[in-house]
């Protein structure tokens, strides 16, 4: 058997997330599909990062096996041209024969997401679906001090989903800062080595409680300790979440994808 | 009578550009009709820059005279309210009532221009129709050496459309810059008091041809000066074309539109 690895961008606004399932339309199954009509194998891709209903990726990474051996570059152009043919936005920007013990999901050192917010009245028409439009303003600043409160190794029990299946809520969180890139537009990068089931998007919740000065940054710290009785309040939309780069010891693909 | 000044974002995409034809649909019509269904009253709009088919704004700025008076903030939320319910991807930043002698066009001392270029193999599924794939590799200092040459003031008339109706093929350009964003993506920045029509997209092609290093940086200096016979070949697709700001002497809406 050969193992490929392939570096995968989407739009995840007309899927249900990632990960198949049932009756529901995934970038795993589509993925599946078109390399499916390119070589007639089927092959069962492994993520690196479980992406949630309507999240993007620029740097989403996954494996699978499959019998025959194929060019990495033809791999590229053939799903490109399949996952066309079928409107699916997903796009493979990388594709490489890798060792039988690379894993996508568990040889990842480091997960790094961005998250959009665009901080304006009027609406956005050049990108929808792209970030989280606050109308009111954020104070940048004290985001910026709460964000800092997430650096380090916290239990992260009252930012996960209620269905997270993660065994421990301990997380190391490696960098967490956050910056007005212009007026309209604020960014905020995130990295760990892995994270629990919608910790990204509560964190963004809660910051923007912070920017809107209805909370004071220090919040945060209370929110980190275990014994603090309530969860955080807000999970930011996907809309706005990217997950820009899967780390690995070794650089897969030659280069890292950074559309936006 | 009133005058008032919007500033205006959108998506070029499906309209024929900003001004009004017969039998095509604009984005002055589009915004002429919403307000209309605001206010009953008839409003003709003058555009700062009349974007062509397909070309994006993050800043256009129009002025038109009416009899009503409005509230600025009002007009933004009932102008994007009506754009919404037409489906139209425009919307408005901003609103202002000024003097009976501001005029969008001729009022405007400065034009700026950002044009994407998506330098990279892969498809992009994230941001369709807003950048220009070049698949093959760009080298960005030479292209960086040639966008030099078109600073200060030069006879571009080897850089006009055709059917480009300026008195003069004279112009002075401000601002001329092009760098890498990240790995992928590649940004020019340009800006004049005015440009010819189709200026923009000629002086981009031409960067395109000097990065693929089928032609030398200093080939420019040929097509600037007018004695050479032979126009610059390449005109830059409409889709990575996005007028980015107007510069008046006064700051209309208290801000810069943004985006991307």
């Amino acid at each position: 058997m050969n193992r490929y690895a392939f570096l995968i961008e989407y739009d995840g606004t007309p899927f249900c997330g990632w990960q198949k399932q049932e009756s529901s339309h995934s970038v795993q199954q589509a993925l599946e599909e078109a390399f499916y009509c390119l070589t007639k194998e089927s092959m069962v891709l492994q993520g690196a990062g479980r992406t949630d209903t309507g999240v993007h990726a620029l740097g989403q990474v996954a494996h699978g096996d499959c019998q025959g051996t194929y060019i990495p570059h033809r791999l590229v152009g053939g799903l490109n041209f399949y996952l066309k043919q079928a409107k699916h936005p997903i796009a493979v920007l990388g594709a490489a024969l890798v060792e039988q013990d690379f894993h996508a999901r568990f040889s990842a050192t480091k997960r790094s997401y961005r998250y959009w917010i665009l901080n304006r009245l009027g609406p956005t028409v050049l990108a929808p679906h792209r970030t989280w439009q606050v109308r009111h303003p954020l104070d940048i600043e004290k985001m910026q001090q709460g964000a800092s409160y997430f650096l380090g190794t916290h239990n992260f029990k009252n930012f996960r989903a209620s269905d997270c299946q993660s065994n421990t809520p301990i997380k190391t969180i490696e960098h967490s800062t956050i910056f007005r890139v212009n007026e309209h537009l604020i960014c905020y990068e995130v990295a760990a080595r892995s994270f629990l089931h919608n910790q990204v998007r509560r964190m963004v919740g809660t910051l923007k409680i912070i920017g809107l000065g209805k909370k004071e940054p220090q919040w945060i710290l209370q929110l980190l300790d275990p014994q603090h009785p309530k969860k955080s309040p807000l999970s930011a939309p996907p809309d706005g979440l990217f997950l820009s780069h899967i780390t690995y010891g070794t650089n897969l693909f030659n280069g890292e994808p950074r559309l936006l």
